[in-house]
Parts: structure tokens; sequence; C-alpha cells
């Protein structure tokens, strides 16, 4: 039984809605979850609806670090925020993995402090899934894009790393049997995007463990073309989030059509279940959070606006990544490579 | 009146929608436009349909280079192809400015081989409008996106030197009084995105003429937080072509769920005039082209795919480029930050 540690602090909706996922997850699995965070608050929220006691326990702390606060001040002045305990924890063997919806930065810095990075390893990388058409029957409905932030510029080794750690997550975490993997580039031909860019295409090539289909380009993103994609931090952070500021774009566009039609106000009330079901594709963080990928312990990221459905999605995640042993997986395929 | 070179080979539809639309343009306009290419073919074209025979003139050439061809190759190749010779026109005072629908990366080689850098210029940017919401009445319903091409990394001057160049052509062809101009970064503060992006930030803040609101991150894009992004070119071609690709997405993800909601299809046929205005405001490529600036004379590279009323919209643009003086303004522009 996995044992997962969960910051209770971290995110928007922290920490009612944490804890809700975290009861919830303890109903539907056999999953050990460990609380971190301030101890009275957790318990009145567990005391509230319906949580099995076995699978949980709780780590009390007085610290958090808010989501808009700078990471490397907050967990140089708060060694007690909840981030960092449940860090330690995963680093000393009392939990397996750790979830957090609250700050990105400190999420990315608590791990590279605590966690040891995978042997030939050079950068970790956070990994966030997408939506995406299919091309084919079968295709996972997401792709997984990395890095989107832990790093910003990479030399062509580091993108190369990131290719094998994210097609093995692909392969263990989304079931894609044999991930496609393409790199971000500004064309398609081999020779495009700069130096690093093309000496990354050359090394993408060479492992046999890759099926690597060269360069995509941005409008390749959200087609099938590719399961994995591979990016600097500062173009896949870019990326991810266009794609979620452009599903706020296609509402106000509507709306702003129903300003002057009559038609286009009978038609969106008939299309009322139609555009929830496209808001809950859009609104894919929901679907299991961001793993940071090199270490060998695995940190899971959840969307900071997370609800306790997706708390209890990443919590499920972080299981998983344990059970199937994601970064001993990802230290075999780093191995092969180099 | 200014005189216009067009490419009348380049372009996916050429030289069949370029014609027209040069046509077109000589029935609503005083524009003087010389078509560079087939001339038998031209001519054919021209007279199947209307056209004002003062304001058209051909220019032979034998040659075009194809949308796939390397860009490299034709040029060096084919000294007579159409979108070198329209580029040696405008270099040799035959013609003012040049539109092309043809092959980007040989439009941006043809004016770099031909065109005069703008004093103190050290690189030239593609820079294109794309959709966006809007903060405040009167805000454009399109921003401006640069670089999206010309170059691939670039340091802070040259970016900050697009910010100027941007922000001068969105004055006067967007008649936005004060464009607001934004960095594209990897977070809101200062502080991110790298050594490149904190320099770009502090150079981009000093001058009075621009309008600086900082960085801009990904879902800031499609607000209306900037008028004019800055990026280097690698990363505005994957934006750019990721915004035209998840056009295409919305489209597919209604088409999916048409299939098992009766209420659904009745919505969308409700929404008819609706959904075509929506598209018509996707395909915002036809609202005249992408400028690249920073050389002496202008090049409107307008889109691949352009029908006829797009390439009278690129010539449109075009003729106001030089009747607003926009590369002298850009020069002086430039001056003052130097």
């Amino acid at each position: 039984m996995p044992r997962i540690a969960v910051d209770a602090m971290g995110g928007d909706l922290a920490p009612d809605e944490i804890v809700r996922g975290v009861a919830q997850a303890s109903l539907e699995s056999d999953i050990q979850m460990v609380l971190v965070g301030a101890s009275d608050r957790i318990q009145a929220l567990l005391d509230a609806g319906p949580y099995n006691p076995e699978l949980i326990s709780v780590r009390h702390c007085s610290a958090a670090i808010g989501m808009a606060e700078d990471p490397h001040e907050g967990l140089r002045t708060k060694k007690d925020a909840s981030i960092s305990v449940a860090a330690r924890m995963v680093a000393a063997g009392e939990a397996d993995a750790m979830v957090t919806a609250g700050n990105t930065g400190a999420a990315v810095l608590a791990a590279a402090k605590n966690f040891k990075l995978i042997r030939g390893v050079k950068k970790a990388a956070l990994a966030s899934v997408f939506p995406r058409q299919t091309e084919y029957p079968g295709q996972d409905a997401l792709g997984l894009l990395l890095d989107v932030g832990a790093t910003i510029r990479c030399d062509a080794i580091e993108l190369t790393q990131f290719a094998v750690m994210g097609s093995a997550y692909a392969r263990r975490v989304s079931k894609v049997a044999r991930p496609r993997v393409g790199l971000l580039n500004m064309g398609s031909e081999e020779s495009k995007g700069g130096d690093v860019l093309v000496e990354a295409y050359k090394r993408m090539k060479a492992p046999p463990q890759l099926d690597f289909v060269g360069n995509v380009e941005g409008n390749d993103v959200t087609t099938g073309k590719a399961d994995v994609i591979v990016a600097e931090g500062l173009l896949g952070n870019v990326v991810l989030k266009l794609i979620e500021g452009i599903g706020e774009v296609a509402t106000t566009v509507a709306t702003h059509a129903a300003q002057d039609s009559w038609r286009w106000r009978i038609g969106m009330a008939m299309l009322s279940t139609g555009i929830s079901r496209i808001r809950d594709l859009a609104d894919f963080r929901s679907y299991g959070g961001a793993p940071i990928l090199g270490f060998e312990s695995i940190c899971i990221k959840a969307h900071g606006r997370s609800t306790a459905p997706a708390v209890k999605n990443a919590i499920k995640v972080a299981a998983k990544a344990v059970r199937d042993r994601i970064s001993p997986e990802i230290a075999e395929a780093i191995a092969e490579i180099r």
C-alpha cells in the first residue's frame, strides 16, 4: 500500500478542498495518506464528513507558503512549511510520494532540496497533461507536455532526458504502450530551431526505446501527432498557460455573440449540457496533476485551483506512480541512453 | 499613390486568388500595383473579371519558390523567382512596398538580401496580428505578436528593439494611440525567465515612448493586457501556430459532442450565423497579413492560404504602411533608445 504525504495547506482552496479530497480517496481506495498541516483545522474538516480513519493520519506543522509568495524566500524562512515537511517525510522514507496543490515554484524547490536526482539526470522537469485531439481509436485524450516550468533554458542532453522521462511516465500512467515523442519547434524540418534543437533532434532519433516522431509545431500541439511533447521550461510554460487561457476566450466570444442574436441565445440554452462537457474537458488539470520527473521520489503538483475530486485524482496518480515504479523505470531508461 | 509589388506566384492559392485580390483592390482604391509572375497566366486571370487597368501592371518572371521549398536553396538557384523580383523592384525604387502570400522563410530572406536594415536595428522581425479579448471599449480586437519566425533566439537589445518597432507599427496601422507592450515570459515578476528576459524587462521599462506593462504569461496572450507582445522567434512562432491550431480543435470538440445529443445538433443549427462569425474571427490572418519590420522598406507577408479578400487587405495594409511612413517612424523610435 503506497503512502502519500499530502500538503494540506497548499492551494487556492486549501485546506478545505484538500482535506475533502483525501477523505474521498480514503473511501474509494486502500492508499495510506498523511495530511500535513494545521492539525486542529484538518481534524475539524475531517470530522465534518465521512472518511476512513484507518487510511488517514495527520502530521502537524505550523507554517505554509502562500501561492504568490517567493518560493526561495518562503522555503528559506519557513522551515516548518507544510510543503517542506511533506517533502522531508518522503525523503526520510515515511511516505512514498507527495502531492501538493500549492505554489509551483515551492514544490519544485522543495523536491530539489530534499529528493535525490536520479543518477545521470541533469535536471528535473515538471510535466503536465493537456487536452488534444486523437488520431486513432484508443489514443489517450490527453497529451503530456514537459518541461512546463521547472527549468528555463535547456541544452540538447537535458531535452533528450525529458523525452525519455516523459515517455516512461506516459507508458506507465497513461497506458500508452508506445508513446509518440515530439520536439516542440518552429518548423518540421530537422534543420529548424537553432543549434540546441538541431542537436536534440539528432539525439532523440537514436534511442530505440523512443518513438520519436520529429519536430512538432504549434499547430501540432493539440492534434494527436505526439503523445509526449518536449520543450524547455520557458516555452512549455507559455504553451500550457496559453491552452488554459484560450478556454476562457472561447466562452467570452460566445457571450459577445449572444448579445445581438436571439437565435444565438436560444442555441446556447439548447447547448447547455454540451457546453458543460466542453468546460469539463477544458478543466483538464483535474485529471490528475503534473508530476515532477527526474527525482528518485515522485511529487505530483495538482492545479492551484484544485477542488476535492482533483485532489483525489492527484493522490491516485501518485499512488499509481509508486506502484508502477515510475522512478526506477526512468532510472533504467536514462541509464540506457548514457 | 503608393506602388505595391505583389508576388503573384506565392501562396497555396496562387496565382488565381492573388490576381483576383489585386483586381478587387484596383476597383476599391487608388493603389498602384505590379503583379510579378507568369505574365500570360496573370493576364488571363485578370481578363476573367473586372479590374481597373490604370492601377495594375504586370512584370513577367519565369520562376517561383514553392511553399515547402527550402528558402535558402530556392533563392540561390532561382534568381528570377517572383518573390525575389518583387523585392528587387522595391529595392530599386520601382515599388514602395511588397506583398507576398508565399513561403515565409523566402519572404524574410528576400527582404534581408535586398532591403537595408534600418540604422541601428540588429535584426528584423516578423509581426502577426492575432485574435484576443479586449479590456476596454475601443481597444483593437487584434493584438500584435513579434517575432513569429524571422529569428530563433534573441538577446535583450533585440527584444527591446522589437518592442519599439511593434509599438510604432501598432500606433500607426492599428490606430492604438498608446499601445501596451508586454514581454512574453513564464511569470509576471521582473525576476522571471533567465538573464536575457530579466535584462530585456529592465531595458523595456526605460524608454518613455513605450507603454511597457511588464511580463505577460501564456494565459495573458489572449486577454487585452498587452496590445503588442514581444518574444524571440522560436517562442512567438509556436504561440502563433498554437492559436491557429486551437481553432480547429474547438470545431472538432463541437462535432464530437454533436454525435450523441439531439439538443446539441439543433443548437448548432440555431447558431449557424454566430458560428460563422466566430470562424471569421478565428481566420484572423485575413485581416491584413504580417509585416516584416526593421528594414527601410516594408514587406507584408499574407497567410499562405490567403484568398482574394485577404490579398486585397494585405495590399491595403502595405499601402497604409507606406502612406503612414512606418519605416521612418521606426527609424526615429530606434534612434531615440540608442
